[in-house]
């Protein structure tokens, strides 16, 4: 579709191109618009139907709407504010320049303004920062035929109608009411009778991964969100809660790999930035790794009366990095869906040791195998290599499997205790134990 | 909560407990139930008034659901049944012994249990396998009138009312129109007039990922299945998408800490499953590992020679697999989020190119000025160990970034190529690396 719309640009068919685009999903022409070159992909963009371009505009990275707004009217301009939802007009605002938040501010309304500054100033993750605003509020001695009255007239500028929140005079939230229950109750029952009172809801000031959670939880569409008054001021909606999700799965992976969580993809992250993220934990890792040098020169004595114990470090090393990574990352994944508590610590502990023996007891047996038949090692450094290797499991596991748990109990974040660190610390208990059990067996 | 009950239980306060339970959500219900001793548990499962009761069956894990099932009377598995929707139904099917399907089968009607047939044969993690088959369907000749008292008959049993599916008398998929446009429309107008016919929607052999990937790209709140002839099956909601988001991402992490992915969370999962997850990849990557071994010997003479170039090794191995994973773990979730595609791999090389540039500077520069004021080491032996320090990094992360991309070219799951294979591609190369760097300046 690109290359055709390219093409139909070159020759200034905009009218083909009109009929083309015209009924796209607002999703596809955001795609769409990203990957036309700057000087052409405004033109496309004035070919689509209002409406649709208002729809589209919310759908595109920061970038592009930039790129947009530059060449924007006064006019085009007020047309996209008027139709963008309130939380959507903030994430824009976020990524802007601030001559360009000047600029769109002045094409808002003093209310909306307000509110954006408001929204603007929740905590950064938090559920007051991801809400909206434009909600549909109802009251409880209203009729079901009252409460559609109320949908009908406010619901176009409501990212959602299906959950209609109930409140008292002050906004204090008394209920809520779904569409579904409306159109199955009859015209005159009074929502009081109707409305569900036992709310879930969560604060301004809860973490949006929190939010997202519940929602995902109870199966809502959308969540309440109040203020330190227990006023409703706003709600989460079920898509933005998809996107938290994906944001926090995508963050709990990349510290997991010792990155400092980035916000943008990684086309978009420029090199400097990329180093910056990356550089803090490898020179941390690098300085940690440098106690194994002294670890290894410490046993000088013991390596120089047997040089072939010097090859099999690196196997140990990742053998017990191995283990211990996978231990440490089902745990800290288990933390963050909420199906493993500080309580479990024991349970843990008896499962990670036992199936550290299971695992190396099966990988000492098979290296034995192989340390004797291939590679025609004496049997006492065969002994030394796969006794350690099962302490070495053993323990990784052990580590691997506590460590985040008490990270979190002492209020860390558990995923600093992922592979990079757990295997850092593996190694030097690795080490310690393989040269200790050579000693012992090899009398050196 | 759980405390209070089970001292009413002892006391057999039954009508206190009832009282106490009576509101609970439906999720919070299954969660409270799911904590009980299994003696207790099924009697206060029948203190919840029952479409609660049958609500929170349906939240239930398959253990609780179980013992439930076991104890109930014909009557109270008729009326849990009769409440379920059918793709919960399905869920709970998959994980109940034989003799339990079967009692359950025979309480579902004919036509229940063709459609649970159907579901059941759907390939694991397709679109079909997780879709329900309750939704409302009209007609493009209703008007909007018709199209609510519709709902309103057959509402109560789909999941979802707030997306409707026009189809013809073929069942094929005409369009779709929401709840929220039919109340913003006169109550005259005919769907065919207000309905959206650019529909999206996946087949039943859809990968259920990525019907989870359009639901949330579109913000869609259900997405329709069609079969091979194109007629609408069934939908998908949005919940169910979330739980697959969730799923898909723990899958990823686990794949990239190289275990084998388990769909049961980790305190519910036997030693020996554990194990069986675990152990082959340990296995496998311990015999990489060997490898390592055969270069380090064969390097002997140099290690001889200058005994204290072995205790860098691990460091040298540990950072090279820090940044090889940093690089490859980026690449991976970027992948699967969509963002970086087969032909970014040039663009991918030129960027990990230049950050490992500047990390391995910023690295080696650290290092060497810990080597010669705190460690002692001669400088020739610092500029060794530095310079194969840049070299390592740079081949990690080009290696950590390309090979992700190109598995999944080949058909792989580039998962594959996460930090622990990774690991141990660099730490044979980092050997290699440091020994030929060695040779060459200590001339050796």
């Amino acid at each position: 579709m690109k290359e055709r719309i390219l093409e139909l640009l070159e020759a200034k068919k905009y009218p083909e191109i009109a009929a083309m685009v015209k009924d796209m999903n607002p999703a596809d022409a955001a795609v769409l618009l990203e990957e036309l070159p700057q000087s052409n992909m405004p033109i496309v963009f004035r070919l689509l139907p209002k409406e649709l371009a208002a729809d589209a505009f919310a759908y595109m990275d920061g970038d592009t709407q930039e790129v947009l707004i530059q060449g924007f009217t006064e006019k085009e301009l007020d047309e996209v504010m008027e139709e963008m939802f309130l939380d959507d007009t903030v994430d824009m605002i976020e990524e802007m320049p601030a001559n360009v938040v000047k600029r769109i501010l002045r094409h808002v309304d003093e209310e909306t303004r307000k509110m954006i500054n408001q929204v603007l100033n929740y905590p950064k993750d938090s559920a007051g920062s991801i809400m909206t605003m434009e909600y549909v509020d109802l009251k409880r001695s209203m009729t079901v035929e009252q409460a559609f009255e109320r949908i009908r007239a406010t619901g176009l500028d409501s990212e959602t109608v299906y959950t209609c929140y109930v409140t008292d005079s002050r906004r204090k939230l008394e209920g809520i009411v779904t569409v579904r229950e409306l159109l199955l109750s009859p015209k005159t029952a009074v929502l009081r009778d109707i409305m569900e009172t036992n709310v879930k809801f969560v604060s301004t000031h809860t973490d949006q991964e929190e939010a997202a959670r519940l929602l995902s939880k109870y199966d809502f569409l959308a969540l309440p969100v109040v203020d330190a008054e227990e006023r409703l001021v706003g709600i989460v909606t079920v898509d933005d809660a998809i996107d938290v999700i994906q944001e926090e799965a995508t963050e709990d992976i990349e510290k997991m790999a010792a990155i400092a969580p980035s916000d943008k993809p990684y086309i978009k992250t420029s090199v400097f930035e990329t180093w910056r993220k990356r550089v803090p934990w490898l020179l941390f890792l690098m300085i940690s790794a440098t106690f194994t040098s002294g670890i290894i020169i410490s046993y000088e004595d013991a390596l120089a009366a047997n040089l072939v114990l010097s090859s099999f470090i690196p196997m140990l090393m990742d053998t017990g990095g191995n283990s211990g990574s996978q231990s440490s990352t089902t745990i800290i994944r288990g933390l963050s869906l909420g199906e493993i508590r500080y309580i479990d610590v024991p349970r843990v502990i008896f499962k990670e040791s036992a199936v550290a023996m299971l695992c190396g007891l099966t990988l000492a047996v098979t290296n034995f195998g192989k340390l004797m038949l291939i590679d025609h090692v004496s049997m006492l450094i065969a002994a030394v290599v796969c006794f350690t290797l099962v302490v070495v499991v053993l323990v990784s596991n052990v580590v691997g499997g506590t460590l985040p748990i008490l990270a979190k109990r002492l209020g860390f974040d558990p995923t600093v205790m992922a592979s990079p660190l757990i295997t850092t610390i593996v190694d030097a208990v690795a080490l310690i134990i393989y040269f200790n059990i050579a000693k012992l067996l090899l009398g050196i």
